[in-house]
């Protein structure tokens, strides 16, 4: 199932062993319990009042009924509960709706109460006294001068994206002096990168491309909702936090800064975790934490799913026109683009991150182009594993079909040809590093379904007799994200290694940490044990996210082990009487080599260690400043059933530049996740809307996931071109697997029926209108 | 009040300085929670079952009555329990009796249920049918060949004291082959020290002298009773256990070794203790989570006082008999000595200690000790402040003064000719290092109590008109602790510190330890901020006790610190373009070296650090083996009424090396901690039992604690002889100050009434009796 490409000849005893999750018993058993299982003695119930309308003034909100509810302790709304910064253009930093309602879902109030159902209770008793105002749904019509505000005060000030781990990662390219454009204020961002001259692009190209596409916002549809509880610490010095979230002190610095209280008082506890994609960068902590500080007693909120998809922050609908220009044999000389990320209620669509993915899969000389980040009466938007790729991507490489077609060229030839390789200038003006993205579309080149995709094309399940098969290609990548990290480790009395890490374990990150330290120390896994840490102790860790997590810890773990195991030499050679450089760790022993009856018992050094000589405590650093990007190639065949629009995917390969793969179980995981994710988009997910702005999809019977039985097989293919920085070689995983998967589908649909899906999902809807439309032409 | 003696120079800023601890407010307003404070969802109340018996074989427990009290969960006997290592002579390891209840108060069986009130139901009605056996109280009895046993089953088996910290340091002699002696098999250990030839000695002495005193079992009188929560984890995975002890890791081995499991799946969390001064180095904490294991739910066990004193640990009764001689010039040259330690139904007297401790103050050659530790059916006994140590030196220093007596030479002129000194050797065959008891001597002949005390005699206060007046010396010391210690710190994002331990603050170390961050970094004192971890993830620290906190993990915190210095000033030297060299740390700033201008602010290098460095994350490691020994002198001053036997403590002096007090105030807590707690043993508390070994004193009503009006004016007097390895010289500090005073108090009653009183406490019953007896002669 699994084809393994390796380029690397770095001999490892651990890393690269496919090796089980060490979360695994506790998960697959249902013993792990996550923030919202968590209890606590006095534990209270918050519940969060909602607006029905997209849009409202909010004329007064009368709790005493609400209050009258028995068991119900309080009612706060952003008068009472009196936040540091009630107007922040955070929604974590001012989460309950001021004076007006942004969009149906905004958090109004919040009510507490000993029991669940005595907070719903007095959820439904709260009286709020609303005054609907007009309601902007679509970024393009929300982008005109004449559009009604989305907001009553409009903000112009671009916000930081949510999850600001991965777009902290990337450049901004050229910012030039904007040309006047009128728009209205509804527009918190833009973005615009230039490199070369267009208009000589223009002049340069023999073909000329332009192409159009659209997407919904998607929810990250984590298994576990967001939930929290906060409690004050015993002596109520502290607040305690157990959060559900992707990064340990930027949960402590959102409340910290929310609640204006020194970040010494806020202690985040770490908590397993039930999936993030980076919808867990910070969202209802502060506000959680507000309210336990409020009524001094533990405090647990804990969306429901309709909640989470209504008050969540799903990744950003978008609409994108991109414009290729090409000379005939291929050479990529215009891009131009115009990209727009629907925010929602609040900034923080990183629309200029969406550009930046756009201008660099391939070399092109002369690029324009412009982002906007656009307010509307939807709900406001975060990170979702690569953010805002999928969108880019599926406009990019669709375009890049187009563009073949018109060029009569082979798929594969023209992306080999244009495709950035080590060297290159990036859009903003570094140079790429050795990257494999070439090697990911040999890999693919090669494979069976590629090779006799002629003979594929005829190969059709019998059920699906009568059906249309495509195959679709696209490639994609992901900047990778840095973070300097660092790392404790400890050996134990009974001779293992703790490993002492603040990261967030969201993908199996742990069993990877443990294998890079099984490998440093030269112990056998089960010999290592990773533990966390709270925000008052941990060593820094960045939030999980981007990426990054082993290529940017991975280092500090693999320094922490070194220094451990230099101190472990230390001493044995003390204990041994001999030269730390005769000595080697074998087995859980420290042996003088070729002397084989001379060795000492890690459990031997760790109580020496405590007695005569130092503990054995080591520590790392990693400073990791450069980003190691990755790319993937992916192949898809479907069949489509031309009188319905129903898909059913065949097949589906996915080639990924991994750099090494620490535990290729966890990689291949990864990219099947990925893949299945990148499947959603494609077909099945997206927030509908009606004209007033209720959600039509607020629920997983209307908000389609994709189900196990609409996911193929999935081979994942690793070409493992080493990174020069990460441990072992490794580069980040997580983003890429999504990021072409809406494209290949895509561009798969139109090799089954000749027409284009322009918006995704490609709903069976959508695919039969685009068939009779066709048909109509 | 407090006058020091400084003999060192090294210039520091915060070290030294009078603080108040950091931990103050909380305690002082009654916020801080302790382990019984804890609670926990479904929290279970244990109580437990004790023997009335002192001696008795258990035929039967029937459980069935205290089962059908409603809300009674479980009853537990030693059978049913399960422990893993139920034949251990450790009480943690087995503390529910076997067949066999070896005094009243020993724990029979244990009562979980979902209320306090319904545990002490069940305890109630638990059935146990006892058979009584014959009661062995007197040490000295139990050791004849001929004495009933203690137990059916006597262990031969030296134990160790149970708080082993303070053992750990010390040395036990030359314990040569052991001269056939008959004795019973209730005596549990025997020492034997030897230097040179005692007989030799007896034949060069001009004058011998011979004297015996006896001791009573003494409560560590700790505000916070015996308590512990312990709860299996979320997932059930790990055993979380709050414990009131004083080391946090030996209550994971403990743990780990009494249920079987692997220390990983035990985390112990740091919990504020409300004093423990050695008798909370483990105790009930293996029962309290081997209950929690079997119901797999919280459990809190919290002692009454009256349980604690019934079955907590206390200090050993002692009988002590001492011979000396000297030459006509005072010069000493024979001690040898019985020492009998009281062990209480299991070992762990550390009599070895009281024989090392006997040696340790005055050079002699020819020394000959034997040390006994006996079993009784008491209580069995822990550690209590300098163990052994107030009673040996009630023992010698008395009987110095006896010496002096029949020399005619000064108390002080004896002392200092035989004291020893730098280069002296010690009885376990090392040299002294540069120990202050000299200065310490001298310190307390200059003051004008002892200078004066010819007319100090006769100022008495009107109300005590006709009472005698008595001023008494003694002096004392202890060995010190070490322990190979680790620290970590961390920058923080707001500039400050955080100093991660994993040490148990008895006695406001966590303050020491932020003066000695604060100087080492070069920050005020409100910038660094000390955080305690749990056993998961803390830096190794042993237990607190022995006097060893400061000293052994003081070089640990300064070493983490400099080493996060030298990365702070690596980053800054970026950020300024400036050598490191030239950097210095001011007022929470890094400034280039006479550029006033030019600095940087720690909280921007510590954003730099987790952007474009290395995360600031200093780590310490320190392995002193060798201790620092520490004496001190004591004065005092006092009344007795000859008709009555009532004694008013006029005045006290307490003269002590401590090398460099980190925090003189704390310092000076210590030492009148330590003094009042030394009057407790020479004038109200101790065990008293009838000879059914009944303890007469099961509550603080029966047994005496000093009362506040009970203590004098304590005036310490610092001498700072620093240590070569102490940080900034510090030496420990809190065993010394309860060492001498029994003696001290002993002496000054006899220089008032001119008997000698050779039980302690000296209550007025004993006062009354001495002086009866006298008059009798």
């Amino acid at each position: 199932m699994t084809q393994t490409v390796d380029q690397t000849a770095q001999e490892t005893n651990f890393v690269g062993k496919r090796t089980r999750r060490q979360d695994a018993p506790e998960k697959l058993t249902g013993r792990t319990r996550f923030a919202g299982d968590i209890s606590a003695p006095g534990l209270l119930h918050a519940r969060l009042v909602l607006s029905p309308y997209a849009h409202a003034t909010i004329n007064n909100i009368d709790v005493s009924e609400a209050l009258n509810v028995p068991g119900v302790v309080a009612v706060y709304t952003s008068e009472t509960l009196e936040m540091a910064n009630p107007d922040a253009t955070s929604r974590s930093q001012a989460p309950l709706a001021r004076g007006e309602a942004c969009w149906a879902g905004h958090p109004v109030a919040i009510v507490v109460a000993e029991t669940e159902a005595a907070a719903e209770d007095g959820v439904a008793l709260v009286d709020v006294d609303y005054d609907p105002l007009p309601v902007v749904l679509d970024p393009v019509e929300a982008m005109r001068p004449d559009s009604p505000l989305t907001r009553l005060h409009a903000s112009k000030e671009g916000g930081e994206i949510a999850g600001g781990g991965a777009h902290a990662a990337v450049g901004s390219g050229d910012t030039e002096e904007e040309e006047q454009e009128e728009l209205s204020a509804n527009v918190s961002g833009k973005t615009h990168m230039k490199l070369g001259d267009i208009e000589a692009g223009w002049r340069e190209a023999e073909v000329v491309i332009e192409h159009t596409v659209s997407t919904r916002p998607v929810h990250q549809s984590y298994m576990e909702s967001q939930s929290i509880l906060v409690s004050p610490s015993p002596s109520g010095h502290q607040l305690v936090v157990w959060p559900s979230a992707q990064g340990m002190l930027g949960v402590r610095s959102d409340i910290s800064e929310a609640l204006n209280l020194p970040e010494r008082q806020i202690r985040v506890e770490s908590v397993p975790i039930g999936g993030a994609f980076g919808g867990k960068f910070g969202l209802i902590e502060p506000l959680a934490a507000a309210v336990a500080y409020k009524v001094r007693k533990p405090v647990r909120l804990s969306f429901t799913r309709q909640e989470d998809l209504l008050a969540g922050n799903p990744a950003p609908q978008a609409v994108i026109t991109l414009k290729l220009g090409a000379k005939k044999d291929g050479t990529l000389v215009a891009l131009q683009g115009k990209a727009i990320f629907d925010s929602g209620a609040y900034p923080g669509a990183a629309a200029g991150l969406g550009g930046y993915l756009l201008a660099s899969t391939y070399r092109c000389p002369n690029v324009d182009l412009h982002c906007y980040e656009v307010l509307t009466n939807k709900v406001s938007v975060g990170a979702y594993r690569a953010p805002n790729a999928p969108q880019a991507t599926f406009a990019m490489e669709t375009t890049v079909n187009k563009l073949c077609e018109a060029l009569e060229m082979d798929l594969l030839a023209f992306r080999k040809h244009n495709a950035f390789k080590e060297g290159d200038p990036t859009i903003d003006r570094r140079s790429w590093p050795r990257i494999g993205l070439l090697e990911c579309i040999d890999e693919l080149e090669k494979h069976p379904l590629w090779v006799n995709r002629a003979e594929e094309k005829h190969k059709l399940p019998t059920e699906l007799k009568g059906w249309k098969v495509g195959i679709g290609i696209s490639v994609g990548g992901w900047p990778g994200g840095t973070e300097p990290s660092a790392a404790a480790c400890r050996l134990e009395s009974d001779g293992t290694l703790s490993v002492v890490l603040g990261t967030v374990d969201l993908t199996g990150s742990d069993t990877s940490m443990a294998l890079i330290a099984a490998e440093g120390l030269g112990v056998s896994l089960d010999q290592v044990n990773v533990v966390h840490d709270s925000t008052d102790t941990m060593p820094y860790s960045g939030g999980t996210g981007g990426s990054k997590t082993t290529y940017s810890m991975g280092p500090a773990v693999l320094s922490a082990v070194r220094d451990a195991r230099q101190q472990i030499l230390n001493i044995a050679s003390n204990m041994l009487e001999a030269a730390e450089a005769d000595l080697e760790i074998v087995e859980g022993k420290v042996a003088v080599r070729g002397v084989p009856n001379k060795s000492v018992d890690l459990k031997e050094v760790a109580k020496m260690s405590t007695r005569r000589f130092e503990p054995v405590y080591g520590r790392g650093r990693a400073g990791i400043t450069t980003s190691s990007p990755m790319f993937a190639a992916h192949l898809v065949k479907l069949a489509v059933d031309p009188d319905t629009g129903d898909v059913k995917v065949l097949d589906y390969v996915a080639v990924q530049d991994v750099g090494r793969a620490i535990n290729p179980a966890e990689v291949e995981g990864q990219i099947s996740g990925g893949v299945t994710q990148g499947l959603g988009w494609a077909l099945f997910e997206g927030y509908e809307y009606d004209e007033n702005g209720q959600l039509l999809t607020p629920t997983l019977m209307d908000y389609a996931l994709p189900h196990s039985f609409d996911v193929p097989q999935i081979t994942p293919i690793l070409v493992e071109i080493p990174s020069a920085l990460g441990p072992f070689g490794a580069k980040g995983v997580g983003e890429p697997p999504v990021v072409p998967v809406a494209a290949a589908v895509a561009n798969a649909l139109h090799d089954a029926l000749g027409v284009r899906v322009t918006t995704i999902p490609a709903t069976p809807e959508r695919i039969f209108n685009a068939l009779h439309e066709a048909n109509q032409a």
